[in-house]
Protein backbone atom coordinates (compact mmCIF):
# COMPACT_ATOMS: atom_id res chain seq x y z
CA UNK A 1 0.00 0.00 0.00
CA UNK A 2 2.43 2.59 -1.03
CA UNK A 3 1.46 6.05 -0.11
CA UNK A 4 1.71 8.84 -3.53
CA UNK A 5 2.98 11.82 -3.12
CA UNK A 6 2.52 14.40 -5.73
CA UNK A 7 4.09 17.59 -6.71
CA UNK A 8 2.02 19.99 -8.52
CA UNK A 9 4.39 22.06 -10.25
CA UNK A 10 7.62 22.46 -8.32
CA UNK A 11 9.87 25.34 -8.87
CA UNK A 12 13.25 24.57 -6.52
CA UNK A 13 14.84 21.59 -7.37
CA UNK A 14 16.69 21.40 -4.23
CA UNK A 15 12.92 20.95 -2.69
CA UNK A 16 12.10 18.44 -4.83
CA UNK A 17 15.73 16.78 -4.37
CA UNK A 18 15.08 16.74 -0.37
CA UNK A 19 11.22 14.85 -1.54
CA UNK A 20 12.64 12.43 -3.01
CA UNK A 21 14.83 11.75 -0.71
CA UNK A 22 12.06 11.66 1.86
CA UNK A 23 9.94 8.96 -0.97
CA UNK A 24 12.53 6.56 -1.13
CA UNK A 25 13.25 6.11 3.00
CA UNK A 26 9.26 6.19 3.05
CA UNK A 27 9.07 3.44 -0.06
CA UNK A 28 6.20 6.34 -1.26
CA UNK A 29 5.47 6.95 -5.21
CA UNK A 30 6.81 10.87 -6.57
CA UNK A 31 4.47 11.62 -9.17
CA UNK A 32 5.76 15.02 -10.59
CA UNK A 33 3.11 16.99 -12.94
CA UNK A 34 5.17 19.85 -15.35
CA UNK A 35 5.74 22.00 -16.54
CA UNK A 36 8.75 22.32 -13.08
CA UNK A 37 10.93 25.28 -13.04
CA UNK A 38 13.64 23.04 -13.61
CA UNK A 39 14.77 20.26 -15.77
CA UNK A 40 14.21 16.69 -14.07
CA UNK A 41 17.82 15.57 -15.17
CA UNK A 42 19.35 18.87 -14.04
CA UNK A 43 22.52 18.69 -11.73
CA UNK A 44 20.59 20.83 -9.39
CA UNK A 45 18.13 17.82 -8.71
CA UNK A 46 21.15 15.28 -9.03
CA UNK A 47 22.81 17.48 -6.16
CA UNK A 48 19.80 17.74 -3.63
CA UNK A 49 19.12 14.38 -4.02
CA UNK A 50 21.98 12.48 -4.35
CA UNK A 51 22.03 8.77 -4.42
CA UNK A 52 18.31 8.87 -4.61
CA UNK A 53 17.28 9.59 -7.50
CA UNK A 54 17.56 6.21 -9.07
CA UNK A 55 16.20 4.80 -5.96
CA UNK A 56 12.81 6.49 -6.92
CA UNK A 57 9.61 5.59 -8.43
CA UNK A 58 9.00 8.48 -9.98
CA UNK A 59 6.23 9.22 -12.53
CA UNK A 60 6.32 12.53 -14.33
CA UNK A 61 3.16 13.93 -16.42
CA UNK A 62 3.18 17.21 -18.80
CA UNK A 63 0.22 18.31 -17.34
CA UNK A 64 -2.60 18.37 -14.59
CA UNK A 65 -4.74 16.29 -16.88
CA UNK A 66 -2.09 13.87 -17.89
CA UNK A 67 -1.77 12.89 -14.72
CA UNK A 68 -5.27 12.83 -14.09
CA UNK A 69 -5.91 10.25 -17.23
CA UNK A 70 -3.14 8.13 -15.85
CA UNK A 71 -4.50 7.83 -12.01
CA UNK A 72 -8.13 7.41 -13.02
CA UNK A 73 -9.37 6.36 -9.54
CA UNK A 74 -7.04 7.72 -7.35
CA UNK A 75 -7.79 9.41 -3.94
CA UNK A 76 -6.48 12.22 -4.14
CA UNK A 77 -5.82 15.11 -1.19
CA UNK A 78 -5.16 18.54 -1.90
CA UNK A 79 -2.51 20.22 0.64
CA UNK A 80 -3.29 24.00 1.14
CA UNK A 81 -3.24 26.81 3.42
CA UNK A 82 -6.95 28.15 3.16
CA UNK A 83 -9.11 25.28 3.86
CA UNK A 84 -11.09 23.99 7.18
CA UNK A 85 -9.73 20.22 7.91
CA UNK A 86 -6.36 19.66 9.57
CA UNK A 87 -4.76 16.93 7.61
CA UNK A 88 -4.16 14.78 11.15
CA UNK A 89 -7.91 14.67 11.53
CA UNK A 90 -8.35 12.85 8.36
CA UNK A 91 -8.31 8.83 7.93
CA UNK A 92 -6.18 8.45 4.91
CA UNK A 93 -7.46 5.23 3.18
CA UNK A 94 -4.34 2.75 1.37
CA UNK A 95 -2.89 4.04 -1.63
CA UNK A 96 -4.15 7.48 -1.84
CA UNK A 97 -2.45 10.04 -2.80
CA UNK A 98 -1.03 13.48 -1.60
CA UNK A 99 -0.66 16.52 -3.77
CA UNK A 100 1.56 19.40 -2.48
CA UNK A 101 1.46 22.89 -4.72
CA UNK A 102 3.97 25.11 -6.30
CA UNK A 103 6.12 27.06 -3.63
CA UNK A 104 5.16 30.72 -5.20
CA UNK A 105 1.38 29.79 -5.77
CA UNK A 106 0.45 26.33 -4.47
CA UNK A 107 -2.15 24.33 -6.27
CA UNK A 108 -4.52 25.98 -8.80
CA UNK A 109 -7.58 27.52 -7.74
CA UNK A 110 -9.46 25.77 -10.25
CA UNK A 111 -7.97 22.48 -8.76
CA UNK A 112 -9.54 23.11 -5.38
CA UNK A 113 -12.63 24.02 -5.89
CA UNK A 114 -13.13 21.39 -7.77
CA UNK A 115 -12.32 18.83 -4.89
CA UNK A 116 -13.22 20.98 -1.82
CA UNK A 117 -13.88 17.60 0.59
CA UNK A 118 -10.29 16.73 -0.20
CA UNK A 119 -8.55 19.68 1.22
CA UNK A 120 -6.80 20.00 3.93
CA UNK A 121 -4.22 22.13 5.95
CA UNK A 122 -1.35 21.88 8.72
CA UNK A 123 -1.83 24.62 11.36
CA UNK A 124 0.83 27.42 12.01
CA UNK A 125 1.16 29.86 14.34
CA UNK A 126 0.22 32.96 12.19
CA UNK A 127 2.75 35.45 12.32
CA UNK A 128 2.20 39.07 10.36
CA UNK A 129 5.99 38.59 8.58
CA UNK A 130 5.89 34.90 8.12
CA UNK A 131 4.90 32.69 5.50
CA UNK A 132 4.45 28.95 5.78
CA UNK A 133 6.49 26.03 6.11
CA UNK A 134 9.56 24.74 3.23
CA UNK A 135 7.73 22.86 1.25
CA UNK A 136 10.21 19.72 1.65
CA UNK A 137 9.07 20.41 5.51
CA UNK A 138 5.02 20.30 4.50
CA UNK A 139 5.57 17.39 2.41
CA UNK A 140 7.57 15.36 5.58
CA UNK A 141 4.81 15.87 8.11
CA UNK A 142 2.02 15.19 6.26
CA UNK A 143 4.04 11.94 5.15
CA UNK A 144 4.71 10.75 8.43
CA UNK A 145 1.30 11.41 9.80
CA UNK A 146 -0.36 9.31 6.75
CA UNK A 147 2.78 6.36 7.81
CA UNK A 148 1.94 6.97 11.45
CA UNK A 149 -1.94 6.17 10.85
CA UNK A 150 -0.62 3.03 8.68
CA UNK A 151 1.49 1.85 11.46
CA UNK A 152 4.39 2.68 9.17
CA UNK A 153 4.42 -0.58 7.03
CA UNK A 154 7.52 -2.45 5.91
CA UNK A 155 9.92 0.46 7.77
CA UNK A 156 11.99 -0.41 10.80
CA UNK B 1 3.74 25.47 26.61
CA UNK B 2 6.04 25.85 23.87
CA UNK B 3 8.02 23.21 22.63
CA UNK B 4 11.80 23.58 22.79
CA UNK B 5 14.12 22.14 19.62
CA UNK B 6 17.83 21.92 20.43
CA UNK B 7 20.10 21.49 18.05
CA UNK B 8 23.39 19.44 18.86
CA UNK B 9 26.32 21.52 17.04
CA UNK B 10 24.48 21.98 13.37
CA UNK B 11 26.93 21.78 10.24
CA UNK B 12 24.62 23.29 7.51
CA UNK B 13 23.21 26.64 7.74
CA UNK B 14 20.38 25.83 5.15
CA UNK B 15 18.97 23.17 7.52
CA UNK B 16 18.80 25.24 10.32
CA UNK B 17 17.74 27.85 8.54
CA UNK B 18 14.65 25.77 7.22
CA UNK B 19 14.58 24.48 11.03
CA UNK B 20 14.19 28.50 11.96
CA UNK B 21 11.45 28.79 10.03
CA UNK B 22 9.29 25.63 11.53
CA UNK B 23 10.10 27.03 14.72
CA UNK B 24 8.81 30.40 13.87
CA UNK B 25 5.66 28.92 12.40
CA UNK B 26 4.86 26.91 15.57
CA UNK B 27 6.11 28.84 18.43
CA UNK B 28 8.83 26.78 19.40
CA UNK B 29 12.11 27.87 20.51
CA UNK B 30 14.90 26.73 18.99
CA UNK B 31 18.16 25.95 21.27
CA UNK B 32 21.76 26.21 19.47
CA UNK B 33 24.69 24.03 21.12
CA UNK B 34 27.94 24.94 19.41
CA UNK B 35 29.87 25.20 17.94
CA UNK B 36 28.15 25.15 14.75
CA UNK B 37 29.52 24.48 11.28
CA UNK B 38 28.74 28.28 9.95
CA UNK B 39 28.58 31.53 11.87
CA UNK B 40 25.45 32.11 13.10
CA UNK B 41 25.51 35.33 11.59
CA UNK B 42 26.45 34.57 8.42
CA UNK B 43 24.33 35.81 5.01
CA UNK B 44 23.95 31.64 4.59
CA UNK B 45 22.04 31.21 7.49
CA UNK B 46 20.06 34.49 7.05
CA UNK B 47 19.72 33.66 3.49
CA UNK B 48 17.68 30.56 4.03
CA UNK B 49 16.33 31.49 7.15
CA UNK B 50 15.08 34.89 5.56
CA UNK B 51 12.35 37.03 7.53
CA UNK B 52 12.54 34.43 10.45
CA UNK B 53 15.76 34.84 11.92
CA UNK B 54 14.48 37.93 14.28
CA UNK B 55 11.35 36.27 15.19
CA UNK B 56 12.79 33.44 16.39
CA UNK B 57 13.16 33.01 20.18
CA UNK B 58 16.76 31.79 19.79
CA UNK B 59 19.16 30.55 23.00
CA UNK B 60 23.24 29.63 21.66
CA UNK B 61 25.23 27.69 24.08
CA UNK B 62 28.89 27.42 23.33
CA UNK B 63 28.79 23.74 24.35
CA UNK B 64 26.68 21.20 25.74
CA UNK B 65 27.28 21.29 29.51
CA UNK B 66 26.14 25.19 29.04
CA UNK B 67 23.23 23.90 28.02
CA UNK B 68 22.64 21.34 31.03
CA UNK B 69 23.43 24.40 33.07
CA UNK B 70 20.57 26.90 31.50
CA UNK B 71 17.89 24.14 31.64
CA UNK B 72 18.37 22.16 34.88
CA UNK B 73 14.88 20.88 34.91
CA UNK B 74 14.83 19.93 31.17
CA UNK B 75 13.12 16.94 29.57
CA UNK B 76 15.03 16.13 27.09
CA UNK B 77 14.33 13.20 23.69
CA UNK B 78 17.10 12.51 21.81
CA UNK B 79 16.15 11.84 18.02
CA UNK B 80 18.58 9.42 16.40
CA UNK B 81 18.42 6.09 14.36
CA UNK B 82 19.65 3.54 16.77
CA UNK B 83 17.31 2.99 19.41
CA UNK B 84 14.11 1.06 20.04
CA UNK B 85 11.48 3.78 20.64
CA UNK B 86 9.44 4.82 18.08
CA UNK B 87 8.54 8.82 18.33
CA UNK B 88 4.97 8.24 17.99
CA UNK B 89 4.62 6.13 20.41
CA UNK B 90 5.81 8.35 22.99
CA UNK B 91 3.40 10.67 24.84
CA UNK B 92 5.54 14.03 25.07
CA UNK B 93 4.75 16.13 28.42
CA UNK B 94 4.41 20.11 28.16
CA UNK B 95 7.52 22.26 27.51
CA UNK B 96 9.77 19.20 26.68
CA UNK B 97 13.03 19.92 24.68
CA UNK B 98 13.67 17.39 21.60
CA UNK B 99 17.41 17.26 20.26
CA UNK B 100 18.65 16.39 17.47
CA UNK B 101 22.19 15.92 16.32
CA UNK B 102 24.40 16.93 13.50
CA UNK B 103 24.17 16.12 9.90
CA UNK B 104 27.35 13.80 9.57
CA UNK B 105 27.30 12.32 13.17
CA UNK B 106 24.15 12.41 15.32
CA UNK B 107 24.49 13.30 18.45
CA UNK B 108 27.84 12.32 20.44
CA UNK B 109 27.25 8.77 22.00
CA UNK B 110 28.04 9.66 25.64
CA UNK B 111 25.25 11.75 25.57
CA UNK B 112 22.84 8.80 23.86
CA UNK B 113 24.09 6.56 26.39
CA UNK B 114 23.13 8.83 29.27
CA UNK B 115 19.97 8.98 28.44
CA UNK B 116 18.70 5.88 26.76
CA UNK B 117 15.59 6.15 27.87
CA UNK B 118 14.94 9.09 26.02
CA UNK B 119 16.01 8.18 23.08
CA UNK B 120 13.35 8.76 20.20
CA UNK B 121 13.87 7.08 16.60
CA UNK B 122 11.77 7.50 13.18
CA UNK B 123 10.64 4.54 11.53
CA UNK B 124 12.12 4.36 8.13
CA UNK B 125 12.42 2.30 4.97
CA UNK B 126 15.98 0.46 4.95
CA UNK B 127 17.72 0.68 1.41
CA UNK B 128 21.44 -0.72 0.70
CA UNK B 129 22.41 3.10 -0.70
CA UNK B 130 20.19 5.25 0.90
CA UNK B 131 20.74 7.51 4.25
CA UNK B 132 18.65 8.72 6.77
CA UNK B 133 16.09 11.87 5.83
CA UNK B 134 17.59 15.25 5.46
CA UNK B 135 17.80 17.10 9.14
CA UNK B 136 15.20 19.76 8.64
CA UNK B 137 12.68 17.04 7.35
CA UNK B 138 13.27 15.18 10.58
CA UNK B 139 12.59 17.91 12.65
CA UNK B 140 9.38 19.13 11.01
CA UNK B 141 8.20 15.40 11.59
CA UNK B 142 8.90 15.00 14.78
CA UNK B 143 7.83 18.86 15.82
CA UNK B 144 4.28 18.35 13.89
CA UNK B 145 3.79 15.19 15.77
CA UNK B 146 4.14 16.75 19.83
CA UNK B 147 2.12 19.15 18.13
CA UNK B 148 -0.67 17.27 16.86
CA UNK B 149 -0.25 15.54 20.35
CA UNK B 150 -0.71 18.99 22.46
CA UNK B 151 -3.87 19.34 19.84
CA UNK B 152 -1.71 22.42 17.84
CA UNK B 153 -1.81 24.51 20.68
CA UNK B 154 -2.39 28.85 19.64
CA UNK B 155 -2.12 27.72 16.07
CA UNK B 156 -4.55 28.13 13.67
Amino acid sequence: MPLNVVLFEPEIPQNTGNIARTCVITNSILHIIGPTGFSLDEKHVKRAGLDYWDLLDLRYYDHYEAFLVANPNAKVYYCETRTQTVYSDVDFPENCYIMFGKETTGITKSILEANPDNCIRIPMFQHEKARSLNLSNTVAIVVYEVLRQWNYPGMV
